[in-house]
């Protein structure tokens, strides 16, 4: 398998998919179909076996997936079979959210360390954190080899940070600020701003 | 112009254009071109450029689009040429963010009340707004005909909430909750998940 053929739309998918998978095995189910896994997530059937197919032969006629094997599979695909140190910069409501955010376990991720700018917060516990001190950033990021990073910092301050970030060794971004980033090759950035999933879902409101 | 007929995953990459045409706007930019949206976003010239073409002829040879024109006609597409009055239901770390978050205004959307079920919380003022009781959520929502809700409780009641806000009229649901929510046919939902965001970009990791 070429990994680098496999386009972005779809790994888009996959963790939607793993998310599923992993929230019917948590309720004891060992199979299910392209059907049920469609009723869940609200994709067609037919695309997600179109999507799954990718990776190899996974169904079997009439006995559907085996749900372990796919998740060890997408976890595989994925590469959060292993646990990604994360880094999250900006403490303020959706930092604290993040940092207390029980989710991140068994799904590939880890909280290392939490940043804040200001004075004030610096020092300060947020659960099993204390705030450090953005200043240091850059030398913290770089002796732990930390490749993603959490970017709740407010609008006008995103960019510059995002350039320490990529400076520090940085590649995989999830930008909370509601601005677009400018980022070299080979830095990936995705975006969460409530309003253009709000925005996605008036287009088909009366 | 027949809208039905716009595949969602285009309708989904509309909000994204809308930001940076935005963004561009608030600099005083008067025109841009597909290369420049293209290099903002991470969206190639070409794809982008198919999608806008759905919806008519926009750009003109060498002069490239104009950028108060496209912005407002993807404001009419999106059906965000109007405010949408919405509902924060769940007061936690996130429930406070999205209460202070500033990016709604212009965008289409307003936070009309916001709801909790902690009676300690109930009352507590956050911001402008005051906490309500989540008991009193189905008569205030059908009384202000609320058709958007932000859900931002434990996945362990995101469900029987979700329940609630359908039966109150509510047609689009934003979900923090890190868990797919059951809805009927008619009933939006977008999933915002730090997780599968993280996931999406370990794929392009070493």
């Amino acid at each position: 398998m070429n990994a680098n053929k496999i386009p972005d739309i779809i790994i888009g998918r996959l963790p939607i998919y793993l998310r599923a998978l992993q929230r019917l095995s948590e309720r004891g189910t060992l199979t299910t179909s392209s059907q049920e896994l469609g009723e869940i997530i609200g994709i067609s059937a037919a695309q997600i076996r179109k999507d799954i197919s990718q990776f190899g032969e996974f169904g079997k006629q009439g006995t559907g997936y085996s749900i372990p094997f796919l998740i060890e599979r997408l976890r595989d695909i994925l590469k959060v079979d292993r646990v990604w140190e994360v880094v999250i910069v900006g403490m303020g409501d959706i930092g604290h959210a993040l940092a207390r955010y029980n989710g991140f376990a068994n799904r590939g991720f880890h909280i290392s360390m939490v940043f804040d700018n200001d004075p004030a917060k610096i020092g300060q516990k947020v659960g099993e954190y204390e705030i450090l001190d953005t200043a240091t950033l850059p030398e913290r990021l770089k002796q732990n080899k930390i490749k993603i990073a959490m970017l709740t910092v407010p609008a006008a301050s995103a960019q510059e940070m995002t350039d320490q970030l990529v400076k520090a060794g940085v590649k995989a971004i999830l930008n909370y600020a509601p601005i677009s980033l400018n980022v070299p090759r080979g830095v990936h950035v995705q975006y969460t701003d409530p309003v253009t999933h709000l925005q996605r879902m008036t287009y088909y409101l009366d």
